[in-house]
């Protein structure tokens, strides 16, 4: 593999393919704020405004600013959507709708905590960006916010009857480590090992377990103990992997070699897990136990899925020099960009039937914006660069 | 077609293939209620209880015994699963849950209205099957408690926030058209009729759309006009379907061959749009627009969408000899019985990829219980029996 060229490509497909089909066709001038909902072209199909997605690509737009280049294109883009999202993402108190009407009218109630999360990324990094106080302000008590809601994120809202099998999920912790390292410089010193190291506990002592194999579940009991149930035996590997390398951040800052490798193998069990041997591409979910799934769309392909994990893989390989991490690179790789990138339009298609045609051609959606492709270009390309100069940093 | 054939072909099935197989595996003998979550070969894969599949499979059993045969074993099953949904099902005040452990433990709380309109449609049946009093009690107070949630049916767990883009939804009043022959006994004389005029006007007027060409949409703004948002693009043909058969029930009880021909009418078009020239089979979801559809779903061919196809077909030809819904008719059966009937084990499965192949091979779990599959075939075989023996009732 040339990694030179390839460091190249993904520099290339998001500062001149990805990024401006974004600032192109998602800046809603005349209300403020993003649309998400683009067609193959890029058209909006649909004015709704979900809060993830508004919060993501402020986020993205920040970061390319801080630490690719000092754009005021991007700076101005991503200012452009914490303002709206500042005037009208909320309750007044920080509590963050799940989605708004073009205006900016709420639609849907603040339910979901991960609303709450990437509002306080956004703000964070724009924080960084523009030295605002009120930006970093609304980033630190969002967190604040988070925190509070963490025994219970979903509030009233959730439909659980408790006591008959609380359970615990994996997506807040893994979010929260890769968020604290994001607001670092808004936390009071001597914050951030000890969340961090908490968060660290919590995903490789409790999610991933060893006696399977090593294998990351999406949902245990309260007690820490695997649940024979639809939520227990429930598999994300995308999910898992993502979180895979929100870990090897935390190790690196660490400098804890021993998670590193941990983090590394649990990669490769859940891409040698995930990976659909008849037709390619990695599961969107999976049953530990091989029971039929819940969810409908269980054996699709998903863009985040396949770029997250050419994150943790490359960033392996950067980190420990693993062979495995490579080789799985080069056919993850290979898959994606022959899969996801779409040859007629820029930005990738988000979701693939299992044999690998689109399902939908969408640029982006509820669930899809600016974020899962343009942030996996960046990291890959920044991950590729540096192995491209230097030995491995904590090599077996 | 040799409808006499096929008629007997829907008759065998239901009771010498799919009905022994629920009685033969899906019986809790040690806890009560009945299992839903089913392997290809009937073995149990999940314990938990869905009640509103409790409900269904309690409505099925009893409504054989009425209209079948009276088959003690029959009775009896049907008893088992009604004692442990008055015991476990609800919190004591007719709330009744959405799901229970296996020995009947709240797990999901009562958000879902059709929990309700489930209990009410098993209990109802089965007061007439044992003239039990506290069986009509709890369908009659059931109902109460429909009506008296129809206005916001998920109640505090509703994320909706109000005023914004307030929506009615097509499938409570759907549901009531069936619901309210089937508990008619229970109800005060005077009553039917108007309730039933009042959910077919919402029906037929409203979600009925003349200037779509005669589609039927899921949401409608609540001032009854149409929206451009995703709730209100969407289309689903099963669902459509299935409530014209509801409304030639009660069409042709009232005695209006007008609403009969519209009611066929509304199901050929749903039919033809919902059809998919490429793979055949009907569509589960569809944007009335084409624009992309939320749910990643949306291209899979369900077994109860074709099956309540099947009855809607058969009972339009057997009221008013229409020929298309014989032609079509003719050609759902075909798609249905070569894709959903499993060649080697009992009963049916319930999910194909758009191109027709197995998605699961369940034969029961969260949504798929002892109900589409019996009552389409015992419809059928009852609509098309009638049609064998006499002139089409309403003909042009």
């Amino acid at each position: 593999m040339d990694l030179k060229k390839i460091t190249e490509q993904y520099r290339d497909e998001l500062l001149e393919g990805v990024i401006p089909f974004w600032l192109r066709n998602s800046i809603d001038a005349e209300c403020g704020g993003y649309f998400s909902c683009l067609e193959r072209d890029g058209s909006v199909f649909d004015t709704d405004k979900f809060v993830w997605l508004q919060g993501r690509q402020v986020w993205m737009l920040s970061m390319l600013y801080n630490k690719v280049e000092k754009r005021q294109e991007w700076l101005d883009a991503a200012i452009h959507g914490a303002e709206f999202l500042k005037k009208h993402g909320h309750d007044g108190n920080l509590n963050w709708y799940f989605s708004l009407d073009r205006r900016g009218v709420p639609l849907v109630e603040p339910y979901n905590i991960f609303s709450y999360t990437f509002a306080t990324m956004a703000f964070g990094q724009l924080s960084l960006a523009t030295g605002n106080a009120e930006y970093a302000e609304i980033a630190r008590r969002t967190f604040e916010r988070v925190l509070e809601k963490r025994e219970n994120p979903k509030g009233k809202w959730n439909k659980i009857h408790p006591g008959t099998r609380d359970m615990r999920n994996f997506a807040l912790p893994m979010i929260l480590c890769n968020l604290v390292l994001e607001i670092e410089h808004l936390l009071p010193a001597g914050y951030l090992e000890p969340f961090a190291e908490d968060c660290i506990g919590e995903i490789m002592d409790v999610f991933l377990r060893p006696e399977l194999g090593g294998i990351i579940v999406e949902n245990v009991r309260a007690d820490g103990t695997l649940s024979d149930s639809f939520e227990g035996r429930l598999l994300n590997p995308g999910h898992a992997i993502e979180a895979m390398w929100f870990v090897m951040d935390l190790a690196e800052r660490f400098e804890r070699p021993d998670l590193i490798r941990k983090a590394v193998e649990a990669t490769l069990r859940m891409v040698e897990y995930g990976w659909d041997k008849e037709y390619e591409g990695i599961f969107y979910f999976m049953d530990r136990l091989g029971r039929p799934p819940q969810q409908l769309e269980w054996d699709q392909k998903l863009w985040w899925v396949h770029i997250e994990t050419l994150i943790s893989l490359s960033n392996g390989y950067r980190l420990t020099g693993s062979k495995e991490c490579l080789e799985w690179f080069g056919k993850i790789h290979d898959y994606t960009w022959s899969h996801f990138k779409d040859s007629e339009y820029p930005e990738w298609f988000g979701y693939l039937a299992r044999t690998g045609e689109p399902l939908l051609t969408l640029k982006g959606g509820k669930w899809k914006g600016c974020f899962h492709v343009p942030r996996g270009l960046y990291k890959c390309w920044r991950i590729l660069d540096e192995v491209s100069s230097k030995k491995p940093i904590f090599a077996n």
